[in-house]
């Protein structure tokens, strides 16, 4: 069954495309008793380079999870394979930072309740008070860094700090409405997501919902995005949109958008804690 | 019934929301003897404008078509009103402009075969000869004007002569991939919808597809729009959108989008053909 | 603005369609210094009936609410007007009916705190006691009525003395799992909604998602209903759809459609909130 | 290139999932020179039952296509596979049969002359003479078999002629009002195409456009699937919906209806024609 209790290895692979990939990866976990559950693969015409994800239960399998890499090894050098190995026993640690809107943030902690992502919501973080009391009616030990111009990297460090004793994961941006600086952003590559709420790339920047209802689009959405140093250009991980027409005002808009906004970040926290997307120059690789 | 055979008469108004406005409209075809077959009306909340569509039949009416405007005056004069009339017995004159796809212009044809829309093709003119066996196939004539950077205004002004001697009301930019100069545009303001193959205010300007594909989105889309001096910057009329994915190469995005392109400009010739659209500070009032 | 903090009435009607409805309306209010805010109207060509929603500011208007059904008797009788009339002070008293799954009932109250629809949720009524402690969570008062094929009409009895005491104007179903008698439904007609976890009338009945699953559908869906003594037949107030695959498991399945399930349920209790929905023939004219 | 001119040989294989599968396939492949271009695969978690498409390069492959199937036996053999083999570089032969609409069969052509799929449209079979004049149009032979209840047979035996002498290998019905005998039917399992104007399996049978009207549906929705005995039963290929409101007639609910059946249909073409489709127990897997 999909949702076996038994734990499963999941190995993802980056390498240039070349004759004998899958035979060489199949063939080794046939002779070490893997039993594969999902394999996934996409190559790349443009670039030539080769895509997977692979995911076999350790039970019966002859490698014990710490040597799998080091066994792995000749393969991974053979083919010239960049990789990273994850155990569906091993939940993700995650920290939720969130400003004065709580939809996201309820409606992430509803999903976590409901099973429908792995991850363990270790704490919230807000450069605001307002959702203090969210957090302490769902017992998610909450902190407030206001930030300001002069103060970011004081803050920051301190954000780090807990981020660092929580051992978190994972940071997801829940309508944080302010910028990491670029230092940050890098010691958390492809592990800050963020949800934008307009069609990237139309309205980057501030107040995208006034800017649709300005430009009188037709169309609306949310995008969520591993976070980069640069604006709302990150890795693209999910998108949805819905109609509005001449009769939407800005209020309006915002209403619709914020149910985008909730379905593109669940998609997204879902599928990065589940381990199905790679990034590979500023795109994702989705392996749904 | 809907489709009525009868003729109607379809009046659009624009003027400063006021009370009375809807009564002494309805008041005067009441009192006419016009039967009122649909109405629709939209308040801007931000600007105080009020728009109306009001269709009725002219069966019974106790004025007669060339003396409606006139003998409403005193109305359009009270209230500040712009308007514009239509009649449904009367047939739009449509100019296709296409350059070498021809899949919108197909497609506008057959619609017009099924009566999708109301609306008389006259022409077909291309800065290219590829679509010529297209138009003789369908007995349209065609004419090929080349357009290159020093010959643009000899060459509108050949195009211009057969749009006034065809007495042509709508232009429709089928994938045609000129621009026009601002004399051009302004001279048939609000009569000119182009599709442009994004879904814009995201990929402006060349190549929209491939610009989608660099960025790695999750969806794309389509826009039609009225063609005003700034590029794509037009009053949108309809956008549509198809998802992607990483597997989605550069021609699979095209053949997508290609459905899209077809789909947003037939429904905006619908409604501009059935004067459903009202435009207003660069935005669309769509009454459908 | 649309959002006034100002009372407005909000009219609801149905009549015949016939020369004059219009005028009558707008010339009554326009005389009484009614300030129409919305109107929207629509005629049934198949069964020749109107409908028409309108909404003015009682402030300025001459009549006082509560004579406000009485003055407009004439035209009404005229007419042969069948009406509702509200006022946008009044707050809707709602129950929500659950079971076992909190998804829609977090989502609703989350929106409700959000002010995404007027209304006050005063209880939560279930055959479970599965979904105290959220009822606990948020404040509201809790009733649990286990229902068995012998003591239905007991139970019953119960939650309509709650509903009663409470002055409840609407039942939302929040995937509440039972059927109730005739009557009950009969005492509540069009203001009991559910949520049905499939694309009616495809699925009706028990397990819609397995079902789907069975069938190897492309797309699923869910819909929000008026409740009928029919199962499933009453008048459809909204629908939503997402694609699905051959790689969705039944419990993918469920998650998705749980996203459907939420926003179709929430859409509706807006629209009838806002008086947005009238009822004619088994089928809803939504004037949004 | 993903569209390259090379050609690729297809193998789609299914069986009951076993270790080693993916292994044995891919490693037999490595040996013989087979460039993977493509590889998609599927586990039934339910069934137990393992899905394969694998496209490679036959340029440099050390086998003759004729003797592929062959050399591969006894692979086939130790896992129970069942399996097709097919070749890019040889073009499927359709037959389209229509009745009296055109929209279906105009979209084909125009997609087939823009090469969004592969497939040589050889006859046009009709039980109307209304098509006749766009068969000519484009030069496609044309037949018309009128059917009633007492000659289906006879008719289908000359269909069938023409299908034998054309060596047609897959039969789309675009808007072929008529249905075959459970006989016909067979001697095409999973490769007649239909298109249904419904959300199937809602609105099974006659008129689904009308039956929406009367449910008063928010959303519509085209399916096109294999053809099996059982009417409008057979696998799911590929559905589309678009919404509706009070406000679209039976009329507006066809012309929507009939954009949906174009793109569910074509995609299904497409998708048959590049071999990407598995049938099982009455469900499809799209590699797509």
């Amino acid at each position: 069954m999909k949702k076996s209790l038994k734990s499963h290895a999941i190995l993802l692979i980056t390498c240039p495309d070349k004759k004998g990939i899958v035979a060489g990866i199949s063939q080794f976990l046939y002779r070490m008793q893997g039993n594969i559950v999902h394999a996934d693969q996409h190559t790349d015409m443009e670039t030539g380079i080769f895509f997977m994800r692979i995911e076999w239960e350790l039970d019966g399998f002859k490698i014990r999870k710490q040597d799998i890499s080091e066994k792995m090894q000749p393969l991974f050098h053979r083919f010239k394979i960049r990789h990273s190995l994850h155990f569906t026993d091993e939940v993700p640690r995650i920290a939720v930072f969130v400003s004065k809107e709580d939809h996201c943030l309820n409606d992430l902690i509803s999903r976590k309740r409901n099973g429908e992502f792995k991850g363990d919501i270790r704490v919230i973080i807000s450069n605001h008070m307002d959702l203090r009391e969210t957090a302490d009616l769902f017992g998610i030990p909450f902190y407030c860094f206001p930030v300001d111009e002069t103060n970011r990297h004081v803050q920051e460090k301190k954000e780090q700090d807990i981020l660092r004793k929580q051992r978190v994961g994972l940071i997801v941006l829940a309508k944080y409405m302010r910028i990491f600086s670029d230092r940050f952003v890098k010691k958390y590559e492809n592990r800050i997501i963020n949800i934008h709420h307009s069609f990237l790339p139309a309205f980057i920047g501030k107040k995208p919902y006034h800017q649709a209802y300005s430009r009188g689009v037709k169309i609306i959405g949310a995008t969520s995005h591993y976070v980069t140093p640069q604006l709302d250009e990150g890795p693209i991980i999910e998108q949805d949109v819905v109609r509005i027409s001449h009769r939407d005002s800005v209020s309006d808009i915002m209403r619709k958008g914020r149910d985008l906004e909730k379905v593109a970040l669940a998609r997204a926290v879902r599928l990065h804690t589940e381990n199905k997307i790679l990034v590979y120059q500023n795109k994702t690789i989705i392996f749904d």
